[in-house]
């Protein structure tokens, strides 16, 4: 649990009662700026490495009070996890979710956002969940129950998505929706991790082209014009 | 930068000529188990978890000493990477590299190593190379290029592999070995991140299930029998 401990989380005042800071409205726009911050430093370093000094300072949050709006580092910690997913639930339900696009484009799509996504904050950043799984997976079972939780409903998206194109027609009987869920997550997870690594997309190109191949579909023409040309070499 | 940066490393000393600690045998001693100390430290937490406190006081080293045997955290950390890709090297040539076995044989048998190791450790660790790029992959250029060497070298060990089966007609033509060696990989790494999170072996099975299927081969049985029940449940 040593992973875990608050390190660098200020100490919780003892036998003080804790001073009003505000109303409830300004208590919960506090909390957002704190998870939002939170969101940034986490997509960037480990768990342990975010300071929370850092994330308080940058939102303006005097480190006394970090207690009024968490209970604890793990606390604070898990309303990030809850907030990423709230983020991606929505890129979820703009591919994997939106039953006018075939199988392949609601792939294609969800694939691309992410290949943007990497482009855009030119790699560093990665997955949340991937990033904290590696990091807490082992040892801090609040946050693996947690993180298991989010790809088990990641995959459940993706897994009716297989099934209804099963039912269409659009994808081969023999494939098991859930295991090629599972098998989806697996490798996208590590696509991003070697993007970030080789600081190119080349990985998540690659990626997209076996699992179509996994899935026996026909692999849809990625279009270089909309990516720079820097983003396609080491 | 900052999470490279030593916040946990002793200081080193200024203006001062180092002590004479013991002959060269001693130090190159004293410098592998600080190394297979810090395998296993950060095979458990991240980079930045791992305090070098802890490190030195297995080894039972004196902190003001550090500088003795590493030039800085960053390089007992490539210490550490390279001895992690050494013992690796062995898995690899037991597996891919084993002419005797045949394509199928080959992945099976790295993969129940890896099943193996998840169950003997009981699921906290998982592989440093991947935890590492996950938590500095994005940060640190140093360790990213160390990293995305390692992957390069264990890629290009499977493509091998992948060819060799290619020109005894045991693989399908339209396979690029390169880029399924690349796909390999990325799903490798996120089936053992999974494993962690769900403490059990499934995820590496349903991988290995996917990447025959992938590569259009007959999965292999697998031998139930030889692991324990608790290892094929959430």
């Amino acid at each position: 649990m040593a992973a875990s401990e608050p390190t660098d989380a200020p100490r919780r005042p003892r036998g003080r009662p804790r001073k009003p800071l505000g109303d409830a409205n300004e208590r919960s726009a506090t909390r957002e700026r704190l998870i939002r911050i939170g969101l940034e430093v986490l997509s960037e370093t480990g768990w342990d490495a975010t300071g929370l000094a850092r994330v308080l300072k940058e939102a303006k949050v005097p480190k006394g009070s970090f207690y009024h709006y968490f209970s604890s580092k793990d606390d604070f910690g898990l309303a990030v996890v809850a907030a990423y997913e709230a983020y991606f639930a929505e890129r979820l339900a703009r591919s994997f979710g939106n039953t006018a696009l075939s199988l392949p484009e609601q792939l294609a799509t969800f694939i691309d956002a992410g290949r943007r996504g990497l482009i855009k904050h030119a790699f560093p950043r990665g997955c949340i969940v991937g990033n904290l799984g590696q990091e807490l997976g082992g040892v801090n079972p609040v946050f693996r129950t947690a993180l298991a939780g989010v790809f088990e409903r990641w995959e459940a998206a993706l897994a009716d998505a297989l099934a209804q194109a099963q039912a269409c027609e659009a994808l081969a009987d023999d494939v098991d929706p859930q295991a090629a869920a599972r098998f989806f997550w697996m490798g996208w997870e590590g696509a991003v991790l070697r993007a970030k690594l080789a600081a190119s997309v080349q990985p998540v190109d690659e990626f997209e082209a076996g699992y179509f191949r996994y899935l026996n579909l026909p692999a849809p023409e990625v279009s270089p014009g909309e990516l720079p040309p820097s983003a396609r070499s080491n």
